[in-house]
């Protein structure tokens, strides 16, 4: 402890007395025990305006010792949903991972900036390593990418590439006013729609392509819409097809999109945030036939493949392309030729922290055979669920499941008043949408921890609060 | 560990064993602690073709135990520039912070994305705090913001909301092509124009404002430039004023561009990314006077504020803009009417790590007291070697610095040749600029940790780099 303190001396002249390293630790994983130990619970949220009042949230004018700081954490806590825990199936992301945990941690303790090799070193490899074999799993023998702050974020940066490609000198001399479109389907994140708005292309310039009962595009749709517009002048920038929707988790017929896109010269990006992960399972893999057909690939490893927040990757066929959009040689910061090694040439972010560390420490600990078996597992888990509701006549599966979304409607009552009774009451947080019109509890089975019996819990839970709310 | 082995016994089937959560802890303080035994040095960087030869860097086919991955981990770190050391003095950041680690750490356990109340609890009501605090000391009393990946994409934010605001319809229906203009000085940041190009406007629709001497924007220059584009038919969208430069640590005469904005009605951005920390203290603060007639501000607490990569934070004068600029009302995600607990609709991002918590822990420890500190702190090591400097023949101060960049240039050799002898030598690790078309040494004094003998010895080691270089 002698050579901490002695470094660090200082700090207690303008903050509390600085604490070792080893008692920061320590302080963090009995927090995180506590977490842990609430795995099982879903505790019902208070209302933000009393969380306001109980809490005192502002900065305070003179410090607290760092115990005062993790106690307050420890109330935060308490009043925040347990994502990882057994009863939580509300989002596409779910569950814990120990090694993704400690590169985390890691990649905060070093807080290297990752755009040069001289600035963040070894790891700016492990971006490169992850990104070329996530680039094979597409299908690309050589490819280029980044690692970005979000699925929506890998959304924009291959529709920032696509239009750049698409409308000469855009980047450059800016959009000119000429008529523009961008395909997708109606099942589509919303991301796509909010993009063309910040990339300057419009809102209203995305056709929204009608589905088909499953979720997917329907390719004569988008032929259509296509080549009417090509005829009356309007310039196509981009088809974004979706491998896993949102509601659904459906996947785009992604070899036939690619024959359209490739016929008129238009740029395909494949939306996988979602259901890229199925690439890493040979048996899945049919699923995104044809997506190394794409110019471009969004994949977000904090999904399915349960590293933490964020953690998503867009990747492109052609190598340069996104240097091209985005590289501005700023001579202070990239004082090195070798590009190759220099990710902010290619990073929509200036300074950026390590968030393919945890990935990367993931994959060294699951390797391509347990991310394979984390996959099927996650199927396996979502055919039980299927089996549960075709056994129960008062359980209607709205649609067989593509890949691990579950949706299923109640009978007589409104999937919404369920998931908002199962919530408040503590019992499960799980999501609902829409379809066919109809209100569906959407169950993802993206949490590979679970059990058989969670779920046969959680359908008794779906079945109590049915007959609560059908006495009322 | 029985809750915890219970609870996670399948994931040995698709992963290794598990580890408890207390090991995963105890690896990670364990590498934590090696990395800072390492403060004291400078670890000469291999070259990346030769990390990537003797390090297996892909992702195995088989997995291996945590302890491994941990030892894989060590490897990498070992070849990271340490940022966070007493020889490190090559960015905008460095140091480390035991409060806003911990609660970096916490985020990541709990692992919440950060769209809704619903999704993320108490933990959006973090960022509700600080955003209000934050706005506070530009000097709004109600305010609007978000957290970002970053400070240039706070500026992209920022920039964004400028040109729907000046552009009329263009989220929807798209940019028309009518000649717009973005008015920035010779010295702002990169991501200006980056952004201008992301944006659609287009990369030649900034104008490099002329900088002073000491790198402020020269007013009446700005003037001239916008009333003459006025006259000829351009449409001002946004005039970018930086508080504290990349290389000078200049700040921008905040109220007389202020008043050339508000008398043609254009939007003013102050980018504070490095400077805006300065708000912290009242001695300071009338670096940035005028600030508060800005329309929006971008302030990175990852930078002066100490806390780890990345934490940043766009700040508007008027609520609700932002929200235009971005609210998709994405039906299956925003389920709460209460959208003043819903960043989601605030954010160029959908699925988002909680990048608040760690800036929210700091500044209980510290308080607002203890940042006034810190950025005093900052001062005085800067006035420390400024002292060293003009007590030196063979060291020039090409200016009186602004805040706490240092710029120096060395009798008879080049700058950028000490810097590098002093890297490759593992001696100290600092960047260089250009001033005056000169090359210059740009010492950053953001680590409020290091001492005045930290500084002597950063000196010495220049005055032998100088010595060597001059021997040849």
């Amino acid at each position: 402890m002698t050579t901490q303190s002695e470094e660090r001396k200082w700090q207690g002249d303008w903050g509390g007395e600085p604490a070792g390293v080893e008692d920061v630790f320590a302080l963090a994983a009995e927090l995180a025990r506590r977490v842990i130990d609430r795995d099982g619970k879903i505790v019902p949220l208070p209302e933000p305006i009393q969380v306001e009042a109980e809490l005192a949230l502002s900065p305070p004018r003179e410090g607290v010792s760092i115990e005062v700081v993790a106690e307050r954490l420890w109330r935060l806590l308490e009043c925040t949903p347990n994502t990882s825990g057994k009863r939580y199936f509300n989002q596409l992301f779910a569950g814990r991972d120990d090694a993704a945990m400690l590169g985390e941690m890691l990649a905060a303790v070093a807080n290297n900036s990752m755009y040069t090799f001289k600035a963040a070193g070894a790891q700016v490899l492990t971006e490169r390593a992850l990104l070329a074999h996530m680039g094979c799993k597409v299908g690309w023998a050589s490819c280029d990418g980044a690692f970005t702050p979000g699925g929506s974020m890998s959304n924009f940066a291959a529709m920032l590439v696509a239009r750049n490609v698409s409308l000469d000198g855009v980047r450059e001399r800016g959009i000119d006013g000429r008529p523009v479109a961008i395909y997708t389907s109606a099942e589509s994140h919303y991301s796509i729609r909010k993009n063309a708005g910040m990339l300057g292309l419009g809102r209203d310039c995305v056709r929204a392509i009608e589905a088909d009962i499953d979720g997917r595009m329907k390719v004569a749709a988008l032929r259509e819409m296509l080549e009417r517009d090509i005829a009356e002048g309007v310039t196509p920038v981009a088809i974004v097809a979706t491998a896993g929707t949102t509601v659904q988790g459906a996947f785009d017929p992604m070899r036939d999109i690619a024959e359209v896109a490739h016929e008129h010269g238009v740029w395909l990006h494949v939306d996988g945030a979602f259901g890229g992960s199925l690439l890493l399972s040979g048996k899945r893999r049919p699923l995104l036939d044809g997506c190394e057909l794409a110019d471009s690939f969004t994949w977000d490893a904090h999904k399915m493949m349960g590293v933490p927040l964020t953690c998503s990757v867009v990747l492109f066929r052609d190598p340069g392309l996104l240097q091209q959009s985005l590289d501005e040689s700023a001579s202070y910061l990239f004082q090195r030729d070798e590009d190759d090694y220099n990710p902010g040439v290619r990073s929509i972010q200036c300074g950026r922290r390590n968030d393919a560390l945890k990935l990367w420490a993931a994959w060294q600990h699951h390797g391509d055979e347990g991310y394979e078996r984390r996959v099927e597992r996650q199927f396996a888990l979502a055919a039980h669920a299927v089996g549960v509701i075709e056994a129960d006549p008062n359980l209607t599966l709205v649609r067989k499941p593509q890949s691990i979304n579950v949706c299923f409607a109640i009978e007589g009552v409104d999937a919404r008043e369920v998931c908002g009774l199962l919530d408040s009451e503590g019992r499960q947080k799980v999501s609902h949408g829409t379809v066919d019109g109809r209100p569906i509890v959407r169950l993802v089975c993206v949490n590979p921890d679970l059990t058989e019996a969670d779920l046969e819990e959680f359908f008794e839970d779906i079945r109590w609060a049915a007959q609560v709310i059908g006495d009322r």
